[in-house]
């Protein structure tokens, strides 16, 4: 249930299936050493914490998948947790895995939930095929690889909410009655979720920066610098995300009076001109001995006349009044 | 009323119902002496503070129930003052516990207002039954022990507001108009009061962790590294509470509008068709003589025709208005 | 004018009525001096500040009625000047007296505005019995003294806030159209003075700590540290408090969005209701000639049955969208 | 066209429109020399800047009116710029001066937009006769004199803008109906035009502390730290004024609720209690040959004692809803 | 595709067109070398990179067309990339290049999108005439003309930006039924962008202090300084506008509310007025055999005094509620 690629700039095998005690004594010196354990069984990460002698704090941590990112120091460890965040396109939602990283001298630890070839697939395609530098290397660098495929799905999913919130507000300005409250409280989710990992991320790459500077060559500060820029990046992302979100709920809440504006400016329109029509009309039809008018024959078309230039009036003020 | 516990690796002995006077005198050295008192009663709370050489400032604090959470260092003793919460399943509602905690040498004294035996049971029993490491490390792992009890309860009453919280939302989203409000102050009020406790607390560790750092041995500050981590989740999940509670209170807003919106097109609806036409048929119920149409035997027929053809057309435009 | 108060731990006096000039000559070494002079009389104020070599700048804000708290060091005195805020019962307000504290070597010379005898009268009683240690401990001592009954009855005011807000808040949940909003107002008012004099109190409170230690004995410390305490604790009430007002105002702008929701469904059911018989029964007031129902010995019963049966159908649909 | 006023404690000449380069030349030593010069004319900057070996990048911020209150350190000379704001009563209208002081060893040449003698005029007086210390003290108590006339005349500003306030609230209260949305945006916008000015200026004075500290003698600390009280004070004005402002604002929008919520229960009373009356009258106005009702002589004293009762009912039902 | 302008004090050359390989060797000690290569093309920058020894991180963010603005020190080379925005004013909208600036000693390389000939026209031209002192200093000075360039572009953005601000305030307040929604997202949109170049910025200048000072010389110090107040002056702007957007988007929230007002008061009045009087036709109309009052002669004329005299009554009510 561990697999093991191991590598250095001219040489490269792979193993799969190990037991912890197998892969404890398969470290070569000279090679970089990348063991990747699924840590859906309690024993097995126990069992590899007890033979690469990692601490049980850290063993506590691996296992608890309620973790926040953060990042350690112990003696001959960095220990790094944070969440692989992957949007899958089939299920359209974001699935997470829980994923720590042990990193020592030529030598490195993951462990993650799921099955292993998902985010880092291309990764270790490009250390099979010696693309680029990484088998040229050390340590530092796999480690910097792996937390940049990790951080580089934040950015895709991150793409796909900014998708979403355009096409939110697209479709809002299109059709000002479309509800989006749902939807905003939809999109707001997920970005909480992906900045709830996100900040820890941040805060633990500083602290790496700072307590961690004997594990990482200076040839690879600049790499992490990377890193960190992207969760910068992430960061302003989600400020603006969320304005963008509360704009659009703005856009709604305003959509929605004048919606009501207009249906009241309606309702107006017809009881203003016709309630003081029907009581005319009631006025004329009241059956009272003596009531001249109705006697007249001109009485029936001057009412109409005068019912008819009143309701012109009144369509031209509210005309004026742009009820209309 | 002061019940000691008092354990090193190889043994174990609990007393109970000591005085100030008499517990003072069986701290043992090379032991781990844990004093549990009582604060109901104030002399007592004074006579231990005499017998142990306990500074009145401390005294004092331990007596303020009012007194937020805080860390001190005296000459011989660190002092920390936090508070207990613990949900109640039974009332429904969350208890809270003032506890005061003076580490000295190979000496703990806890302070507390109810009754022993809560939140410590577990932890008492782990030093019964010497599971873990508990036997075996010194009196700051017991220190650290008490304050990750208490951390571990905020964090259960953290997770049952997020449950209310998702109820709530899932409630508003399948009944707009269920009404929330007061069940969102509610929830922000008992937010509020862990908020209250938790952010003092952190600022106390952090103190610990600069002024107290003598007292602390090396192999413990990771431990309370990791209380500090789980502080740090409760203060960002007071945050992610507060977002959705003020998303949920927004789409209550929302749904009222939009219920008012129905409720104005509904009349709207009907005052436009019905009015006019109550105004036509007042028109031919006026009395005067001359009016041609009432005697044409077509002018009932021509005018139900003409009501019909207009309530039609008016559906018709409203169906286009999205009024219906 | 001026009120002196000598004291050490066997001796007590006390005199009245001082000129600047009398009571520079009064100050005993070995004792603690507490000169209380009424800052009314600016003369007075210019008096005392030359015989006791004050400078023209501290002078100055002994006059500035509107100077915020602030603390100054100057070559022989710590100058410290805040507000004194008392609850008023009588008159149902908070009345503010602007007070500075002058603290040289065993000489403390406050200036204020009002009568003797307020906040500082339990003070005063503690030293004239030698209640705790005032008398035995040194100026310091009871400069933080002065500034402790200060600040408790900042204490006192915010507590009646509090109370005033929970009053608030259960009035407005048993009756939900009682109008909140002129009393929120007044509320925040009063929190907005509390704060203003509060918070920078605590910067001058942070600033004696760094720029004034070497006024303050050693054993002071955790008293001016309880000082701070209580500041930062009124502090995040105000947050607090200010919170709980606005989920107030969000309830009550809630309720009035309710309550005309519900006006409008009371009208809007009784318009669609009886505007579509009342047409009806204007269809057969009409004069036609020619209209055979009117005829029909059954028409006025059928026409009932009709009116009965579709108000019965409006009302069960109306109770289906709970408008009724 | 620039003015210099020459001063030690014993003398004090002034000399009027002369050119930069008779005025370089009459720089004195053991005297305070201040020359202010109006920058309409570019040409006039830029000699002075030549003659007095003034930076370019000074004399750009000089004459760029759109400058930002900033401070700077150059070789021989401190240089500050600032805004002048004077209320003028008048014209009702905050006017603006752009203001830099270019300040060398016993030398300070003010630039300014206007005309001379509107902030300054107290301050020249205070020299020529020589009030107060200004005669004794050196430039650095001149540089913090003209800093704090223009200091306090942005106090005044605030002082007027709070009065405005509370006349809106007091308004608002008297009558609701009060439209305060547009005299709230104006008062927002004079506060945002003052605070644009005081928070780089408070930035600058910040800097001056630090970097400008050997221009400064140690007796002129106090000083300056006086101004800094004073924007400290303005700054908390700005914060706690936007907060009051909202609240009014909050009054206005809630008064516009109620006011909606009164109009509509008078419509909604109105057409409840009349509409079914209508209907009912509707009824017996129908023109069926066989309505037994209407041959009753009791049939229309026993339909108005119905209508009555019914009214009653209803008023009295509404009552008790508080829609009257 | 590369251009070149080299230039010292004496003199000043240009060439155009040159590849990679060429303008390597065109590299002159004594002169500025200023390159400036288009980035459309992935093998120029490569080979570019390769040709001046720039690592291959600089490399890949100069292609990076996301990249945010940040600053790098590398071994030889000093590395800005930003971006440069330009108001268009015949396509109405911002355009926007990616610019990458390297600096070594006596080189500069900058790389961007667009063509040539853009923002730094003006910046070319003055090397060419030898105006100011673009000739007589170093790269340093160079550097930061183009930043300049770049950063004085920004300050006419949010210029316009301002004006249309303060058009549409103009607007809503001549017009209260404007609708300003859109445009306000439109106008934050914009700001938004300028913002999210402009935060990284100065975060880039303050890195670019502290750690590139080797590369900038003490007299270049000021200058950058300069930029760094630009920038700070347009960040306080975007907080300003943003407010000043907050508040017309209250007004205009606030006038949807008021029109709501005044279009129900008219419907209410309407309605209490001629719904009873309706009513009261209606009673008259009734067909009831016994209605003394339809004999009296007196009747008709009595009702219609009534009538006018009740709708009297309920104008002045109505006038005196300031419904009309």
């Amino acid at each position: 249930m561990i697999t093991l690629i191991q590598y250095n700039d001219p040489g490269y095998t792979t193993r799969d299936g190990l037991s912890p005690a197998e892969a404890s004594k398969l470290v070569k010196p000279d090679h970089i050493n990348w063991f990747d354990v699924e840590i859906t069984n309690k024993i097995l990460v126990e069992d590899t914490a007890q033979f690469f002698g990692i601490h049980h704090l850290m063993a506590e941590d691996i296992q608890n998948l309620e973790q926040l990112p953060k990042f350690e120091v112990f003696d001959k460890y960095l220990f790094f947790t944070l969440k692989m965040l992957v949007f899958n396109p089939d299920a359209n939602k974001i699935t997470q895995e829980h994923l720590s990283i042990v990193m020592g001298e030529d030598l490195i630890i993951t462990f993650q939930e799921g099955l292993p070839g998902d985010v880092f697939d291309e990764l270790r395609n490009r250390i099979a095929l010696a693309k680029g530098r990484i088998r040229k290397y050390g340590a530092d660098y796999l480690f910097y690889n792996i937390i940049d495929s990790v951080v580089d799905n934040y950015m895709i999913i991150m793409e796909r909410l900014r998708d979403k919130i355009e096409k939110l507000e697209a479709e809002i300005i299109k059709d000002p009655s479309f509800h989006v409250v749902e939807e905003i409280m939809e999109i707001k989710k997920e970005i909480n979720t992906l900045r709830k990992y996100t900040l820890p991320l941040r805060d633990a790459l500083n602290k790496m920066r700072v307590e961690g500077s004997h594990f990482i060559q200076k040839t690879s500060v600049n790499y992490f610098q990377d890193v960190a820029d992207h969760i910068h990046y992430l960061i302003s992302s989600f400020e603006t995300s969320r304005e963008m979100l509360k704009d659009i709920m703005d856009l709604h809440l305003s959509n929605l009076s004048n919606d009501m504006n207009k249906v009241m400016k309606t309702l107006t329109v017809v009881a203003a001109i016709f309630i003081p029509l029907t009581f005319i009309a009631g006025v004329y039809g009241m059956n009272f001995k003596y009531m001249p008018e109705l006697d007249s024959p001109y009485g029936y078309p001057m009412l109409w006349t005068f019912m008819i230039v009143s309701s012109v009036v009144m369509v031209v003020y509210m005309k004026h009044k742009k009820w209309l």
